[in-house]
């Protein structure tokens, strides 16, 4: 048994190996919120993450919803003092294909100090480090320099649909000064990152309608406008040649990154042939004046995501066909709103659209973007708090995806967010073998027990 | 018993009945070439013709091929005078979906004046009527008045994949003067019509490759080009915003249609909204300056056949796709060559597209334009010939579609072709509920019968 000690970070060092045994544990319940069949696994993954927080001394209970169930965790002993809210989650995404992993996807094994496991990075381990974090100072000094409440839901790979109507309903309860959120990658090894920007997303679909059935070709074609083509010309306007959205208005809300902002993501170290590589295209392209980087993290798109109209199988059949679809997906930045692009989007594409079809535009489903002030006590308590444990200062980077929820923090709550995460690239978050660095579920602990202190000081 | 008589037609009055029962026989058999489970049907049907010829004194025999035998049946009894060879096709399409059909498909069924049953006008009516009109002279003068060649195929509906072969391998054996061909519509009830031009066909796929898998489109969407945008963009290069195909050298081979042809076309009871209305399409199109059967029977078109990229399912999927592909198809008109459209296509499809991916034009067919003199002796016969038994002039149409074999016999044979059809618009030939006017199967039994009388002296 290690000896008591007043040092949180010793206290890690001390207890790693029991850390990383309950995160096995915690691993090893297959939380597939999107399978049914483990609705049961993913309520005992709630109830054993509500346990371990009330072990460590929180105020722990599940909250139902209509879908998984909620779990807070709350220590409220620091009056006086700002409270953190931590936001993670405990469900997975399914493991499947489940031939193409190289050890069982719920039974955690160790390969080159990375744990392999279904929910290794993607949630659990990245979660389960604040957990880490609030036993170091609970059990070293018997209480925390700030207030905390732990906030894990399960149901983020599903749309976290029932998330947001918690918060509202809650929002007095869940009041909080910063919401921290581990659930993304770091830069590369070693090179410990602030994410600073989420893209949102605007996202339709695109039907237009020309015969009523589909038609024979010889009989019919060149006098029935084909609405395959059709639509195959409403796209083709939707960007120049050189790669701009042409859709008249889409940058009239786009706020550019600062100078400084862009300056430090031009200076990441970013090999653009390996990300070529990576992603296997012919040619890397997009917006002209930009990186690589800038183009992900700073810039807008619309983006062709599927195409389906008439025959589609081998060889010839020669149909006119009655209708075409597109699904077509805007990512959006800062300040740009879903509902102002859906607007454009549709006017753009009812001014383009040839004439003999009808074409309809559908909002799927859109997603504010969002942009973290790089500045504030908790932002430099963060940069500090990396600094220290990973020996040199953080990067600042941005993320093409979406997190919805970080806006709804923002919105509702008011709160600032720090989203601090301690993944690596190639972690396949998910895809087979998923893993986490052990050495980065150790160091991040000991980043979110040091933060503890640099913001209750700041 | 009808009474013996010296004349064709009067002989067809009297055997009326006999000849639909007949018919009726035939269109029992389910000659579904397409299916291997109906092959013995196919082949019942090849010796249900082969015997009907025999029994009209035709020499008649089966001819071997690697798929369904080809009937053959000649009478050379008029030396020196022409030879004319009859091709027709005793296969029929499948006859689903069953429950869409308001009598059985293979038990013919009489309704307002209409035989409904599969193949009763494609082809197996309209071949049926020629064995008529061949017996009618036989049984009534012993003789023809010129050499008959009946060539009826099995494989019409599956591409005619033995055909071209067989006319080769037999091309000494099947020389003749001219090509008589009953599978094709007249343009309205009561006005007879000879089909005058068919449209060729080249057929392409495009595929568009990018990225080696399908990726994220939050991680890469902006950086990675797109292939499904790509893959519009090249085919909104494909026509004008007026609808002309703008392909460069597109044109340059087509032939113009004759302004008197043009006339004639125009001239013909056409209404175009009652069209547009069938088509169930919300407007018409097509190149400026042709009417409706114009832009159908006399000018080439591309096409979008179908699409596919990325997620095509219900809802959002944040999908950059990996490829996309495009069925695209050319309906050909004289003298445009399906092999220099390829060439065309290639290099223009090469041209257009944008960088980043890479694009593969494959060729899947093609078939030649084919285009009738209208003149000459066979013309004129079968213009008096439909003139005397329908009382009124017929009309020339033109066919949007394609009938490859007509090439083949024009090629290799080196003869006239005439196609002269008895089916009506609104047949559903290849549908549900195919019917043929059981007034127009006798008419078209007279007609060719005149026919031969009239070709004989001209």
């Amino acid at each position: 048994m290690a000896q008591p000690t007043q040092d949180p970070a010793a206290f890690l060092d001390a207890h790693a190996e029991r850390a990383r045994d309950e995160l096995f544990d915690f691993l090893r319940i297959p939380s597939v919120s999107a399978r049914s069949e483990h609705d049961g696994d993913t309520r005992r993954a709630a109830g054993w993450l509500r346990d371990a927080l009330a072990a460590i001394g929180l105020d722990a209970a599940l909250h139902e919803t209509p879908g998984h169930p909620i779990v807070l965790g709350e220590w409220r002993g620091a009056p006086g003092a700002p409270t953190l809210l931590v936001y993670g989650h405990y469900d997975v995404q399914p493991a499947e294909p489940l031939e193409l992993w190289d050890s069982p996807a719920f039974e955690p094994t160790v390969r080159d100090g990375n744990v392999y496991a279904r929910g290794s990075v993607d949630d659990k381990g990245q979660l389960f480090l604040h957990v880490k974090a609030l036993e170091a100072h609970l059990r070293t000094r018997g209480a925390l320099p700030v207030n905390v409440i732990v906030l894990a839901e399960g149901e983020e790979e599903v749309g976290s649909v029932n998330l947001e109507a918690f918060v509202e309903a809650e929002k007095a309860r869940l009041a909080c000064d910063a919401v921290v959120i581990s659930d993304s990658a770091m830069f590369a090894p070693g090179i410990p990152s602030i994410l600073s920007s989420l893209r949102g997303m605007a996202y339709f679909q695109i039907d237009v309608q020309g015969p009523a059935g589909d038609l024979h070709s010889g009989s019919y074609g060149g006098a029935v406008p084909n609405p395959a083509m059709a639509l195959a010309r409403i796209l083709a306007t939707m960007h120049d040649a050189d790669g701009t959205v042409a859709i008249p208005g889409f940058y009239d809300a786009v706020r550019p990154f600062p100078d400084a902002v862009r300056a430090q993501m031009r200076a990441l170290p970013f090999d653009d042939e390996h990300f070529r590589a990576e992603a296997g295209s012919p040619a890397l392209g997009g917006e002209p004046g930009y990186t690589v980087l800038e183009r992900l993290w700073t810039r807008p798109t619309c983006e062709v995501n599927g195409l389906l109209s008439g025959y589609t199988g081998e060889g010839a059949k020669t149909v006119l066909p009655a209708k075409a679809m597109a699904k077509v997906s805007c990512r959006l930045v800062p300040d740009q709103d879903p509902l102002e692009i859906e607007r454009l989007m549709a006017a753009h594409v009812a001014r383009v659209a040839p004439p003999g079809v009808t074409v309809t535009v559908t909002h799927l489903h859109g997603g504010r973007p969002w942009r973290a002030d790089l500045g504030g006590p908790l932002f430099d308590a963060a940069k500090q708090a990396l600094a220290e444990v990973f020996g040199r200062e953080p990067v600042v980077t941005g993320e093409g995806g979406s997190i919805p929820v970080v806006g709804d923090f923002q919105r509702v709550l008011g709160a600032t967010v720090l989203l601090v995460g301690f993944g690596l690239p190639g972690e396949n978050a998910h895809a087979p073998n998923e893993w986490m660095s052990l050495d980065n579920f150790h160091r991040g602990a000991k980043v979110i027990a040091r933060l503890y202190d640099l913001y209750a000081k700041a």
